[in-house]
């Protein structure tokens, strides 16, 4: 029922901007230029009493100016202002007011919070139902509706719902540049009204969305949201990053979305128990929906790692085992194929496969990938790519060609592989080098191949044992 | 003792490389770069019987053919060739033979197991100094010696000892992007003669060192190697990270160093015993060098964390909490002061100092900071730059300018001040853009201001937590 609703609510004939101003990327001008960038094809009606145009558009004095109807309104005008605009609002007729309106119960004043409660009654009154207040609200490409301009035009298969409109903007900006991208965002601040719950639910059931990233910082109501996670969860992965779980943090989430935190071990074991999986970070909430949105599933947890030197190998196979994969030793039956394919080394490899050892041109980082995505005995794969090493290509060839040669990948394509693309934190000198910018072009070219990218073989090694493990749940509870 | 014989391997007037090639980058040929491109003042002697000249030098066909007398060589020659390379050493005197041979007993094979005992028993008979074999050798930017010619010329305070030669050269470039230089770099191998302890005993007394970095597989002698960190320890900090702890890291560094690994728990508890700092991975290592090489000492372990936005004000305390820092509550004589300067927020503020809250120009992030640097109630800081937030800068500001008004550096000399500088993946596309190219401009800024950065707050709150605890333990062992 509900997500019928929201269903609804993405799909407006005609959004009004109350508190629109000329001035691109925040506030009121920002969400008339996001609409105008992303292309919605609805009306928009920029609402301000000191302009007659706003970046070319008609704009309004009040909502009650406007002539046709109004679907959905966003609200940027100053907290005191929302009544007023809540009772034009009504009168129009419109279902759906996103308040990206501040300065309520989150800043712990008492007026405040009055005012608050007496918008929720006035909304409830009207039958209007709210978004926020205190959030950026709803980023749905395909319908045309974001709140920043720069957001990508592309659409994805991952849904998020995070608390914080801010922390939305950066996991927004930040996946893309992992090739991850959105079916719909949601941003809903304090959450008086439409709360994590309702959009997770929507989350869930919508096909367009197959995964599921959330940021909560509070929730109105612990037993429906982990019986809502639950039924998420069983449906598609959801990943849960938490804030507000230290002292200091949960004081945060009071005066950033005035929710009560919780205690991180409660949390952690219910996320658990809800089969759901918990990220420890924001990073780790990247790392996690880049390994879910593009590898296939993992049938455990035994790891193949290739592509180090001697001390990055060394290292990368204590990171794997602290983060609970298995580095199994070189199986015989691997090690009578390497013989037999003539591989000089063939008694020394080990996993990790230490490429610096080779002398010859008997293996390669792409043959021991094969051999080892052949092999049943490997679950994951984990290549770091060579730090500052130019992908064996031939003449001509593009990244992508030149990265689908040298990691055999087509041949890789029934097991989880994750490839560390180090970062290494580029000066400006780098912009006229090549290491960092051919590291960049690597980037890309994964993305373009549907292979994750990791910055740390650390981070890696997380995110497959945690994706190792949402897989071994899966299969235990069926 | 030994230390003199250190710093008299550091200074030959006359190395031969023999095993000299053509080929740049890499083996003999590499070596030979190197020392031209680092301008090494002593003589060069490349030494090959295929060739006549090298790089403009010219090239004997084998030391015995050198008139002038030879202090240190290096090996490039093949395993099997290196007890005749000896023999030749030997009778023009040298002194030093640095093995960057390899294939002896990291191969695991009897055979290469028994040429390295020879070796070592040839070059003791001869009173040869052995580094090696299976390593890179000497990096000493103001004595010209490198092992790779991309190093930087440029000196620093930071030594390294490192057992792996291609994880010393990822330390050396990574260390660099984030403004850390070195003094003397030593890579040894499986460290037949030479050994950790004498490299690090040499680190601890030599005046050009401020801050030792160590990577260790395993250690010839146990007692010696704590008692020499230990004592190197009491004078200098020293950061350990040591490869080999997990089950497959141990069988990796048999196969890579040919090394006894020995349990994550002896050894980490050993490190802090001798008053080490326990660096948990690659990435570690280079955050806390960076605080050790930049920071003033921290009196204690309570942070001010400024410029998130909600959300990620949010998780800054809570990953701040987690690494062991304690996020303080705002002191009341803050908040009054902030009330006595006219910022409006001033009850709603909080630590984590959400900057998103701001809604004049009563307060800014170098206001805080220089606040939170005067209050004795902090005794560390940490920035979170805005992501793709551009530095206020006055017009022609250069952003070293620019980001020492921002931040108010001036006033924050007195205390640890981090500055957290996403990474964030760059694609191709972002060598276009902005927002990566204005991180990168930041992160030369900084260094060139002396302030450290880190990609992460997560990576930013270890290091600082860590840092913290070593100055702890200082005071507490005065």
């Amino acid at each position: 029922m509900l997500s019928n609703l929201i269903e609804e609510i993405l799909h407006p004939d005609s959004i009004a901007v109350v508190g629109a101003t000329q001035a691109r990327g925040w506030g009121g001008g920002g969400f008339v230029e996001s609409l105008i960038e992303l292309n919605f094809k609805g009306k928009i009606y920029p609402v301000n009493p000191k302009y007659s145009e706003i970046m070319g558009l008609k704009a309004f004095p009040s909502l009650r100016d406007i002539e046709g109807t109004i679907d959905y309104v966003i609200s940027s005008v100053p907290a005191t202002a929302v009544p007023g605009m809540l009772n034009d609002a009504a009168e129009k007729g419109v279902k759906t007011v996103h308040l990206f309106t501040a300065r309520f119960s989150e800043t712990g004043r008492p007026e405040a919070i009055e005012l608050e409660q007496k918008i929720l009654e006035l909304a409830r009154g009207y039958g209007i139902r709210l978004i926020g207040p205190n959030c950026m609200g709803i980023y749905y490409p395909l319908g045309g509706m974001a709140f920043h301009a720069d957001f990508p035009k592309q659409s994805g298969m991952a849904g998020l719902s995070s608390q914080s409109g801010m922390l939305s903007r950066e996991l927004i900006l930040t996946s893309a540049q992992r090739g991850i991208y959105f079916s719909k965002v949601f941003s809903y601040g304090n959450a008086v009204d439409l709360n994590e719950c309702d959009f997770l639910e929507y989350l869930a059931q919508d096909p367009e969305t197959r995964l599921i990233m959330l940021y909560v910082e509070g929730v109105k109501d612990g037993r429906r949201f982990f019986k809502t996670l639950k039924q998420a969860a069983s449906v598609k992965p959801v990943i849960v990053l938490k804030g507000g779980l230290a002292q200091a943090g949960a004081r945060a989430t009071a005066s950033h979305t005035a929710s009560l935190a919780g205690s991180q071990q409660i949390w952690k074991a219910a996320v658990a128990q809800a089969g759901a999986v918990w990220a420890d970070s924001f990073e780790e909430l990247i790392d996690l929906a880049a390994s879910f949105y593009f590898l296939p599933p993992a049938g455990g947890r035994r790891v193949g790692v290739i592509g180090g030197t001697g001390g990055t190998s060394v290292l990368a196979a204590d990171r794997c085992e602290q983060a609970g994969l298995e580095v199994i030793p070189l199986p015989a039956e691997f090690r009578e194929e390497l013989k037999n394919r003539g591989v000089s080394v063939w008694d020394w490899l080990s996993n990790p496969v230490d490429l610096s050892i080779r002398e010859d041109d008997s293996f390669s980082a792409g043959l021991i990938l094969e051999m080892m995505a052949k092999d049943p005995n490997f679950d994951l794969l984990i290549t770091l790519s060579g730090i500052r090493e130019r992908p064996a290509a031939g003449p001509g060839a593009t990244p992508e060609e030149s990265l689908r040669q040298q990691y055999r990948l087509d041949a890789c394509r029934n097991k989880p592989l994750l490839i560390v693309v180090p970062e290494n934190s580029a000066g400006i000198k780098d912009w006229d080098g090549r290491g960092a910018k051919m590291n960049a072009e690597m980037r890309t070219a994964l993305i373009n191949l549907k292979v994750p990218f990791y910055p740390t073989v650390s981070r890696a090694a997380v995110a497959a044992s945690k994706f190792a493990d949402y897989y071994r749940r899966l299969e235990s509870n069926r």
